[in-house]
């Protein structure tokens, strides 16, 4: 069999506000690899079938210096990111052809791995696309249940406030909270956004960006918890709203990431007045937890059809920029796949 | 005997910015009362000695329709706060006269109380004045003392950062952290804090007013407990230098409490990715909890010279309406006592 193409996605420049497809990111379709005989050295080799947009990407592309939880992306190298790929040769006994692996990829077609350890081996059950495996039971849904089970505390008649609720993470958090019986505000940011979070149960649905989430808050709050992805104005309001010692659980600030010029939260003092307890997490942090128990008990629940999720599937690795942006814009509904070949 | 004077500090008028002394509150000094025949309807005489003067006070003085943890005080009342009397007459089994009580009081210098449960008898240890029961030894020591026991989680090699490092609440930190053997950053507000800041044992202590702390706290940091009795820009600084993991202690944020337009903390998402712990906390939520190992362990330790404090007596009631204005600005150099009377 001849060379073929092994396209990639670049980081080419650090954007300045919202990334730019073609420009913060360019596909490279210039590289070839032959599948049959391209040395292994030990390792395996995977076709990469699903890669996964996630808002936390931005935070990756930025200037080398600038220090955070994760590294930076290198200029010139392809992003990367959570990924499902199959197995099509392997010189490590540790994976086999056939074997579908849930993992850590760099956004090519093909990719030539060494360590075993870094992939989870998956099963294919029924009813559960590889692609759920990087959504609501992969790294998303991961986040929304270690957080859940670790910081909400959630308490008889709390009341709940969820944003981004139709998203992996938020619409995990609005079913976890339903299950312990809460009162559950969900935000979103169009109508069938709205109308999807009011189908998996939210109590109080609402389009943010034509209802003041702050009058919806006066109304139906205060909040006893609140699952925080976008930050700035919305997360003032929900300060704003908190009952007594209320948990705000710090996921990410979407909000923030593209913005030139941060917004200042001008109400921290209800931290003290109203005795909250504010917990910032990296899900990485809280897996060694909660791994075994989320793959056991919630993956098949997804599986049975119990929790429910959207996904917003992008066909190609070309198309992957114009994901990315679409992620931090927020056009996207559901949550975000690259369908990087079929299986 | 003929009736005394009973001078009494009324909220007069709810300030915009700083308290002004005879606008904010007056003295009133028109009252007088009978000591010998006043009814006490089962209740019990006290002559007030010392009264207590606490940032707090500042977010009490607002107008009644604005909600907080505590109520506002009542315009053309007596405000009111921590204090200790002497009882001169009892007619509740409960109390008897010359027994020193500690408790909250409104600002008079006699006044007829019911409750004897709202008061706690105090012991007279040598070597400790009935001032530090309102200081070191009462709700501003507990404060230090409940929130560090709860909050703090201090490990070895762990750097915590202390602000208003010279007040009782501060000085009190800075101690129970050298005690658990952390390295201390404190800040004051004038070099004469700072020299009492070092003599407690902070490692490094400077003058915010012309120090930057965030060039300290980058040379001397990443932090790992920060003690916020401030807010602001120092509070920003801290979330940029604080460590994976960190604790903040939010006890007060003083630079906001007179400020007409507050400040914007722009770096919130340092929660997200250093994964904070932020504790917001009113003391009386956490005394039931500690009081006890309060009174007969740390108490004690004052008295015996072990825990250090400073105090700023100010003399006669008729001065506290510029005491509070002094604790707003920091221009008192330690526990702010009104000296209403002597034993």
């Amino acid at each position: 069999m001849a060379p073929v193409t092994n396209g990639r996605l670049l980081f080419n420049e650090v954007p300045e506000g919202f990334p730019v497809p073609g420009k913060t990111t360019i596909y490279d379709g210039s590289q070839t690899i032959d599948l049959e005989n391209v040395a292994l050295q030990g390792g395996f080799l995977v076709k990469v079938l699903v890669l996964s947009i996630d808002p936390y990407l931005r935070g990756r592309m930025r200037a080398p210096e600038k220090k955070s939880y994760n590294p930076p992306f290198t200029l010139s190298e392809p992003i990367g990111n959570y990924g499902v790929g199959v197995v099509i040769r392997s010189e490590n006994p540790a994976v086999k052809p056939g074997d579908h692996l849930y993992g850590f990829y760099p956004f090519v077609q093909y990719t030539i791995q060494q360590d075993a350890q870094a992939f989870r081996v998956l099963d294919d059950k029924p009813n559960l696309p590889w692609s759920a495996y990087i959504g609501v039971c992969g790294m998303p849904g991961e986040t929304s249940y270690y957080a859940w089970k670790e910081y909400a505390a959630p308490k008889k008649g709390d009341v709940v406030f969820v944003t981004a609720a139709s998203g992996p993470v938020g619409a995990t958090v609005v079913q976890l909270a339903k299950e312990d019986g809460l009162k559950v505000i969900a935000s979103a940011g169009s109508d069938e956004k709205v109308a999807f979070a009011s189908s998996i149960g939210a109590d109080v649905a609402f389009n943010y960006k034509t209802v003041p989430t702050r009058k919806v808050l006066e109304k139906e709050g205060p909040i006893n918890i609140y699952w925080d992805n976008v930050g700035g104005e919305i997360l003032e309001a929900a300060l704003d709203n908190a009952a007594k010692g209320a948990r705000f659980i710090e996921c990410g600030m979407i909000s923030g990431y593209n913005a030139q010029t941060p917004y200042g939260i001008k109400n921290v003092m209800q931290i003290v007045t109203q005795e909250l307890h504010i917990h910032g997490f990296i899900v990485g942090n809280l897996r060694h937890k909660y791994v075994d128990e989320f793959y056991s008990k919630f993956v098949p629940r997804v599986a049975s059809g119990e929790i429910k999720y959207k996904e917003y599937l992008v066909r190609g690795l070309e198309n992957a920029g114009e994901a990315i942006l679409d992620v931090q814009s927020g056009k996207n509904f559901g949550k975000c796949v690259i369908v990087v070949a079929d299986d």
